[in-house]
């Protein structure tokens, strides 16, 4: 079938499903592709395996992991909060002059195109947050698949629409694509109307300039690079030196260093820096590589990058790390004095087991390389109880969508308060988050119903309240 | 002083009010604006009159809304609710795997660049809605003044940027330029974060084109064109045509037509169109232009834009109108059997009096043509009682922002539950608003805390909640 069928079957099945009083169903289709996944773990995990050579409790762990958000997205669904439902009334008296009674709640956009991305074969890829999220909304989905995991990808669309069907939802709802020109076109299409993208910044952005040069342009929630700075204070270190190396190394190796959430610098002051180098080149040696790199392509472009790194002037090789698949952890150092704008070592992303150590002889010193790093998924601050981190909180927190307190920054919670996100190129829309409930509300858009009798306006907005909605009334908040 | 300089100083001043407890401060920076506005009341319309020969009751109209919404935007930045604080506790037993504790609140995005529009020299220029919100959200702005109203935007910006020196907002949070180059260093300087627009289709694409071409691409909320369809069923006319002619025309001819959300198309029933003609041409010819267009390259372009869609084959004159200024209002028709995609009729925006009259034979010929139109503002639908009007309010509301019943769509209120956007090209971001309390959440981005200790997190985010907002903790809402 082709792409433009695929497109227009889901317009077709968004149309079918755009219906006023739709939520419970919808978070019913849902729980039915979460409750096939659990069914078919086993040979979902096995298949992962082969395509992405990724450990087996891994698998496990992200299926868990992706079972477990589209039923929290269902029942966010029958909550229905992220349908921001606002009513104000009638008022002769109003400030400006006499108001209509107007009423407003989000809908869905329609059809929404995903790329699934390469690291995170369950959790942000056919059925994961990207998917989940659009269709919680009430739109269409039409899936890139990956290229690294096409078998599993094609299992896994089969036991969704499969699930989808067998729970009444309408044919054509979500449809899977495989193929560069196929992901093009999907970008392109007319019916398309937002799209979801996890990868690299070079393959996103030109995503992301195909979506906004369309003669309708169309929101593009691309997640794209991030080297996610962590940043040790003296005291932190002076307290706990092999807690903080073991973590960040732990976080850095961690899936071979192939998370969006990898914290691939840490600035360290630079009265310690030698001391931390030796600890790092003692432990690194003990490191026991496992597995294999998620394919050929991010193994090839991970030892490019690692070699820029290494070629850069003003940096330095702790640990070179080797050219086996997947390749012994490389560590660089380099002192944040003098890196300018554009210093290469914060703007290039390693996708995999390398990097680097910042020495930073002051804090304003420390302060002045956070602002010239790009915007950033993540920056994590290791510091001890009793000092003032506001200046880095603050300084940091410009650059970044979430901040971490002597915690490390892989391992993304699928929660209420949970932001994914970040100023680009973390991501391509900074103000979003791609993980967590708030994930929906990328897929709707706000539409107001002015002077409508209750008999005509969707059950959502009716004065009686049918859904018993959550909603803000004349400016005030009421559950129902 | 240069552009570079004014955004440099905008950014700092940003900085400076990037606080974590300012919400009370800077409502009242809001309200200062609104009270000084008001204190020049007098002054102000006299000069907006000369830019614009817009009538001084209009504006005195227009400077209330614009004082109200200053209010409003205060006393909802007061409330926090736009900071949508969510809190999870850590909680070991959490679904996927044990739970951080984490906090999330939206931070200002940072300097934001503002382009005023021609038409509301007040409601949506130098301290109209988009800089109004862009302040609310803690953002610094540079607005673009529009050269339609020169005099107008250099004494009102005065005026703004005194009140806010008085009382204490950091210098250089407002600022204002001149002219088109101006106005593109200001869309690609790197400090500006977001860009808010209203305007043409032609001049918001080119700068939005801009915008999301940066390196760093940005938001763009542009609000560019809109037809506004109003519809009205065959029961409708029946009960009340003189009242729906009447109103159609008054809400087309009123600031001469210079609405963006001036009803440009009138739907009804081939059965009665005769009818309806023949009531347009007797009404019109009562009609007694006021005033003068805003300025020439408007009075210009809406000739040009007349002549071509008096040009188009299949279209009726029914009254020509006249190359005078004000120009008497012009009425084509046109019947929509046959109207294909692409129907120009369908596509073009006249900015200025006129409209069309398209006839339709039947409800699903009304459906096919509503579907060819481009995203809207606005919808409006005529109609009685007892009729069913779920697919025509389906199928529009696809296409528009708002939709009406029996209520034309100028005149637009500024409250919490407004939406003022649509589908491409009402607006370049079809999720968001430019009117009303919402059009805050246009400048934040969320940022999630994680693991911070109460000392350390920012107040909005205590557990404590020092600042008593609303927010939702571990999935409920509560509201302190």
């Amino acid at each position: 079938m082709s792409v433009d069928f695929k497109v227009k079957q889901a317009h077709k099945a968004f149309l079918a499903s755009y219906s006023n009083d739709n939520l419970q169903k919808r978070a019913g289709w849902l729980e039915a592709i979460g409750e096939a996944l659990e069914h078919w773990r086993e040979d979902l995990v096995t298949v992962a395996q082969t395509d992405t050579h990724l450990p087996e409790a891994r698998l496990n762990n992200e299926l868990t992991r992706t079972v477990f958000q589209l039923m929290l997205l269902a029942e966010e669904v029958r909550r229905g909060d992220y349908l921001d439902v606002t009513v104000d009334h009638q008022d002769p008296d109003w400030g400006m002059g006499p108001r209509p009674d107007i009423r407003r709640m989000n809908v869905a956009l329609g059809v929404v195109g995903v790329f699934g991305a390469s690291n995170f074969p369950f959790a942000f890829s056919i059925a994961g947050g990207d998917s989940a999220s659009a269709l919680a909304a009430g739109c269409s989905v039409v899936h890139k698949i990956h290229e690294g995991h096409e078998a599993l990808g094609l299992l896994t669309a089969e036991i969704v629409a499969k699930a989808l069907s067998t729970a009444g939802a309408p044919q054509g709802i979500f449809a899977t694509l495989t193929g560069r020109d196929a992901g093009i076109e999907l970008v392109e299409h007319p019916l398309v109307k937002a799209v979801g993208f996890t990868g690299s910044v070079t393959g996103g952005r030109a995503l992301f300039d195909r979506a906004v040069s369309r003669p309708e342009p169309i929101p593009f929630f691309g997640e794209l690079g991030s080297i996610n700075p962590a940043i040790v204070t003296e005291a932190a270190w002076n307290a706990r030196p092999d807690d903080i190396i073991d973590g960040f190394l732990q976080s850095l190796t961690m899936g071979i260093g192939q998370f969006c959430t990898k914290p691939g610098v840490l600035f360290l002051p630079a009265s310690v820096a030698d001391a931390a180098k030796s600890k790092l080149i003692e432990k690194l040696r003990l490191h026991e590589p496992e597995g294999k790199m998620l394919n050929e392509r991010i193994y090839q472009g991970f030892l490019e990058s690692r070699g820029y790194v290494a070629s850069l002037s003003g940096v330095e090789t702790i640990t070179a790390g080797d050219d086996s698949n997947p390749p012994m952890p490389a560590m660089f150092a380099a002192a944040t004095q003098g890196l300018g704008k554009n210093a290469a070592v914060l703007q290039t992303e390693m996708f995999g087991p390398a990097g680097v150590v910042l020495s930073y002889n002051d804090q304003q010193e420390l302060l002045n390389a956070i602002d010239e790093l790009p915007g950033q998924l993540t920056g994590t601050i290791q510091s001890e109880a009793d000092e003032n981190i506001d200046d880095l909180m603050r300084t940091l927190g410009l650059r970044c969508g979430r901040l971490l307190r002597n915690q490390w920054p892989t391992g993304v919670t699928v929660s209420y308060a949970q932001s994914h996100g970040g100023p680009y190129p973390a991501t391509t829309a900074t103000n979003s988050t791609s993980v967590g409930t708030a994930a929906i509300s990328r897929f709707v858009r706000p539409v107001a119903f002015q002077n409508f009798d209750e008999t005509e306006l969707p059950s959502e907005l009716k004065e009686s309240n049918p859904l018993e909605l959550r909603r803000r009334v004349d400016g005030e908040w009421n559950r129902h």
